[in-house]
């Protein structure tokens, strides 16, 4: 991935996670703890123990990434070469200690160990960033609780809502996001380890003892059994990942069409160097939005090469489990790249009431039809009511006026409504049915309130 | 998709579920909620709502299915269609009534809706043979927890396991299969019933206790708000159905790989007609293998189509709710597909106990060379040890023999062992680690007690 | 696949092709050349072969489906359990004929041909159609060639173009789809015929011959050694189809995005029971975009399932051919389907001129910034210029005025230019560039010549 | 990207065609051929071109790429920001030159037009080791054209070929990438030069001219019209790299089980610290076939996610053009990484003629059933032969015995046949059918022969 595009697409901290120096980092604190699992178990000295912890605090200054990446080429993983340079860090130290480094485990144990710590860590963020978009939602969706906008269905208007409808709406999906993270934690952070074959076999009787200690020390969950054949857990993690991202996308797919040009009602916040042209000074480009679908492309793709990756072979697979190394990193990037931008935008979104208000106005009152007919349609019947806007709504069209101004020359209409009834009527406010109810649902569940 | 293919990529209520005639019962079984809900609120007279009810309960067999796919394709929905027909049933019987179907509805409220009955009832389905899968995967690994077998990394032989490890772990994977089903039911089975664009306005101020009403009538969840635009709820069920596809399938390349003829460990069930070869009689084609595999290939490409229609616009949108409509009833049916096939080899499974031996000895004891290092390494220290056990390698190797007979001529080990103890060290059974506490664990976790 | 949603998404003749009744016909059209093929090279009686083209020329009418479909999920494949059913369909003229059906043949050979020849035919109409959009796109480039209207990036207006360079961009798409197709065909349309791996042994050495004749037979090409296993020219088709489904879903979103009722430019032709709303009149739902929109999200995605079917086992494989067979069908239906409905659109595309216009203002003057900035320029010098526009525009809409009007009043500008000039300054009409040129330039390339 | 993944998964020279500061020469070398394009037609003073040629020589090394890499997060393009930071090294040497910089160009047409100079240099690399694959592929399968070995289908022994055959079958595959890579260059390797909607306007009536001599200095083709929004080009760049990535896939899928254990036919070569384990030492790791297979199982994903994002906006897309940015380069890269790697496994796969032989064996004889069959068929007739062949192939298994000794103690068979030339017809070399036709095929085929 390049650098360049990092700053555009990912998001710090996530991608610091998963930076080949913190992966580095991640496998020393796997094997450090092994060794301290197999100590408190008595596999191996704790004088061992202890040493291989001291000589590998600062190991990651030491190890030569460059060596590190040619041998990963020949060996077909990181965890190989890598091993090698730590138990030779060690050594300098204490040889006899050395020789116990990643004693009894395969080289997977420390690779899913280490990707289960990143994921522990890189989830820290996903949810602080998703809670921060959820209350941030919350806020917009009650400040603009009644700020009227037109509704869209397939791309046309339809009838009016409040822009906090939506932000509501939208508040619902992170909250429904952090409890996919919520539920999903205990079952996918888990400890791996178990040598060759999954049975420890070089532990001999000491296997069990073992695992759970080394579980403890990362204060990962003690699974059942090895899993490095049955994926589901990793790919369950980016599964709802990919919920999450696929939430951003429709967010950000609908506020770069409310920037459009012609519709022009919320815009992205601006900031230097953000989306300006100089010589085209209309222009607002929504680069966050650009940014979020170009993720939300993107991590499906991603999902589908995790999903081929679980069909694996017997104990330990080749191939499909390299597949996940290069996609699991990516979605997790993209993911914490896409709701940090879509923070941003609820935070700093631009709202232009005024074109909200126009752009309901834009069909001449045809979208107030329906309303018009609700209200006709105590005093006249339902189907004469129909009959009646129906025919208003041709007459509005053919000669291009409002809908307004025909039914105040329609004697059924005038019958029953003075202009300031009609007025009323033709608010798109008193036509908004129980979008409030939904609103305050929304927000009493987010207090833990029953619905 | 051929009717041909159905018998061998389907299972046969799954894919009744998703049959045109099924869908067709559920939407209307969502029109008559919707009216009977309406009813008891007071919002359409309780005698339209029984019409709608009585008029209905036939109503199937009624509908004009070819001219419902030819206006399908015009008004680019079943659901528009579909009501018109369904309204002129009920006007034969009663046209005030009539009028009352679909009352304040849009079509998405009806075609969501039903989605959702079709997949609480697919997920019934599902979860039937994920539990008998579970149920089975459990009584194999008891039966088998002895029978030792290679166990394979990377395509090669590592160290001996146990099948019982095996079927244990697949176990563990079908029943955190089950757990996600369980967590998620009660998220995604939500009623959906909005109107145009999410605020039945058209109900006026009686829209929420409608959808109360409605949702309850169907035994439903009832939302805090629409989300006729936010699809990760159906998004998350198909990404569950993801998970145990793939893990299906990866139970289903184990499998065709221990069926080659070359291994020969483990077979599919024989049937009439299934997978022999007259001309060919020493082959046994894995059949069901080539279905969940089929499946396990598709699944995660039909999930990227899931995840990438989740950027919908505005309050309901155009193509990506319609790529739904394909992806969700194949993902439904091959999952469910997968896990019959699965499900009977996983009953009918043929184990040749005599290849398994016959394919441990096929590196003449080399795969037991780290258990005679172990044996040896607290006589003759690990290093020692460990050149001991590399030297005799090479050498049985380079001369063709076993390498038991190598040891037996090696100074070092004869002073420490007789043969009748050398014979015991290379016994695979006497190197399996911990790999009968891990399947006394996953039988436990069965019983609900802790690991 | 769903029949009621065939007419919303596919086109009748390929589906039709891909039918269970066709794919047997083509089966029977194999059987039926390999027979003759096998007769003129002597490997069979001429006899034989004569009376299995008699006896199988209506045999489709007397293969009984449902049990073919019942033994296709034992057997694996549709060939086997078909070729049973043809066998005893031509022993019922003649038995000693009967055991020259699919003589040294394997079911793959026979799937694979047929699975050719579909896609030839399907090919046919593919390029039909691929053929009516590229005219269609060009007569319409050439009609509204000078119709101008915005040009819009990143969702926003950028500067003017006409309709007919964006339709002449289209034309260019089909006319390289067009290419693509013509490049394909001889090295896709390969007849298959190995037996059972590949080497035709049972014909001894005779396979040449016959495989020579069998191609020519179906007029398909020979290929230079048989393909069980590697399959990239089914592939490839699915590619080529691939992209033409990924041009067709550019234009759609463009015309369903210039439907939006605040921008209403260019709208689907109108039909009978297509897109209205009786309550909301106002609206014009884009249904034919909504198909083509859902197949551009779908064929992607089993675009990667084509592709990673690719990985196959030895000579033949198991799963991801059979994963094959899901995914080109429905790659065949959905290109085709959206290209029928993409010609529609192009054919009857409603262009709403007037509205075009009105968008081009509704900047008030802005987006001719740099086009006056360019008119100063050099008088000014560039950087001048650009000053003097950056102000005003600045002051346009600071003011809420048109940019023309705040030039009127600058002394730079009056200096130079009288109302008129001004005027003429601002007509977008004389901000397009070389956009005649390049409608000019591929109009010539549907000529044949040199652009 | 990490970097400890490159050496594992991508191909060196090809990284550094993507590398983000080759990105920046091709820029240069973009805006460079723009000026000098316009200097010869007179757009702009040869003298300002001719300072920005020399200005810009050494530019790559001025570059701030950590600034670039915060302004592109900003801007939402890498041309933005490096625009202004290359203008800025030009106006060092000359202000006035330094104003035709990127001169009437939107930051698209120097992404593109970089993109496709990266495409072109990047091909030439994969058509170099696609060439050698090919040439490998021919060598070897002349050189392993009579050794015998099993043909496999659906993974079960079926009959027997000759590696000479499965390697002809390959090298045909790579003829045809190569092919497919021929025909596409001049349609996709295409300059973009078109402004901020494709018209050129700023250049008034100049765009024509200098489109084509910007193109002709790149040694480009010239497009009839501009193609910011319509990216069939750059996506068939990526679906022929697909394909000739997922026909490695299936030769590494082919190589990784040759070199199971069990069958231990064809290994990878052998290299210091690839694919050995000191404690497993029978083990030899399929390391190359791991990163082709993680290559095969990752690109169709990537194709998924290019062919989505065709669907782009009007005259330049958001969010659908970023996601190719990604997708691309990753796919260049995974495709060279796999030729390489698949390029030294054919050059020095290591084949143990001996397992053939005794893979060949491990039935008894049963998968020369077929063989038996045509040898006594002419003197038995077929059926009779098929009865006789059946019935012994039975009782071979039953008595676990070889199917010759049961045939040579069968009646029919010894009245026909003496010993020797019943061993001859045991001889699988005797059972190969055409497969040497095939190889000459295929060897004429590379001479430009007709087949």
């Amino acid at each position: 991935m390049s650098q360049l595009y990092a700053s555009l697409f990912y998001q710090q901290d996530v991608t610091e996670i998963f930076s080949d120096r913190a992966l580095v980092k991640y496998m020393i604190e796997t094997e450090v703890a092994l060794a301290q699992a197999q100590a408190a178990v008595g596999v191996i000295p704790q004088s061992a123990a202890d040493i291989i912890t001291f000589a590998t605090q600062d190991a990651v200054e030491k190890i030569d990434f460059q060596s590190l990446a040619i041998a990963t080429g020949l060996a077909g993983n990181i965890a190989i070469p890598f091993v090698k340079q730590l138990t030779s860090i060690v050594k300098q130290v204490d040889e006899e200690a050395s020789r116990y480094v990643h004693w009894g485990a395969t080289s997977q144990d420390i690779l899913d160990t280490a990707c289960v710590l990143q994921s522990r860590d890189a989830l820290v963020i996903v949810e602080l960033l998703l809670n921060q978009c959820y209350q941030t939602a919350l806020q917009q969706a009650q400040r603009y609780r009644h700020q009227v906008m037109m509704g869209r269905t397939w791309l046309q208007q339809a009838l009016p809502i409040t822009l906090g409808h939506k932000l509501a709406r939208w508040a619902s999906a992170f909250k429904r996001d952090l409890d996919r993270l919520q539920l999903m934690k205990s079952r996918v952070l888990t400890a791996q380890l178990g040598g060759a074959v999954g049975s420890l076999a070089s532990l001999q009787n000491q296997g069990t003892s073992v695992t759970q200690a080394f579980a403890k020390t990362l204060n990962l969950t003690h699974a059942a059994c090895t899993w490095h054949g049955e994926r589901d857990r990793i790919v369950e993690i980016a599964s709802v990942l990919g919920l999450i991202t696929g939430n951003a996308g429709k967010m950000a797919r609908d506020w770069s069409l409310m920037m459009q040009t012609e519709v022009a009602e919320v815009f992205e916040p601006t900031a230097q160097g953000r989306g300006g042209s100089s010589t085209m000074p209309h222009k607002r480009n929504p680069v966050a939005a650009a940014s979020v679908l170009a993720a939300a492309n993107r991590v499906p793709a991603l999902m589908s090469s995790m999903y081929q990756s679980m069909v694996q072979e017997h104990e330990r697979s080749l191939g499909s489990w390299h597949a996940e190394w290069l996609a699991l990193p990516e979605i997790f990037q993209l993911t914490a790249g896409a709701l940090e931008r879509t923070l941003d935008v609820l935070k700093g979104m631009d709202v232009n009431a005024e074109n909200m208000r126009a752009n309901i106005e834009c069909t001449q009152g045809l979208i107030m039809a329906e309303a018009v007919m609700m209200a006709l349609a105590p005093h006249l019947g339902r189907l004469n009511a129909h009959h009646v806007v129906e025919a208003a709504c041709k007459k509005a069209v053919a000669e291009q006026k409002h809908l307004k101004d025909i039914m105040a020359e329609t004697a059924e209409v005038t019958a029953l409504f003075d202009a300031k009834q009609l007025e009323a009527i033709f608010k798109p406010e008193s036509y908004l049915g129980n979008i409030q109810d939904q609103i305050d649902a929304v927000l009493q569940e987010a207090k833990g309130e029953a619905k």
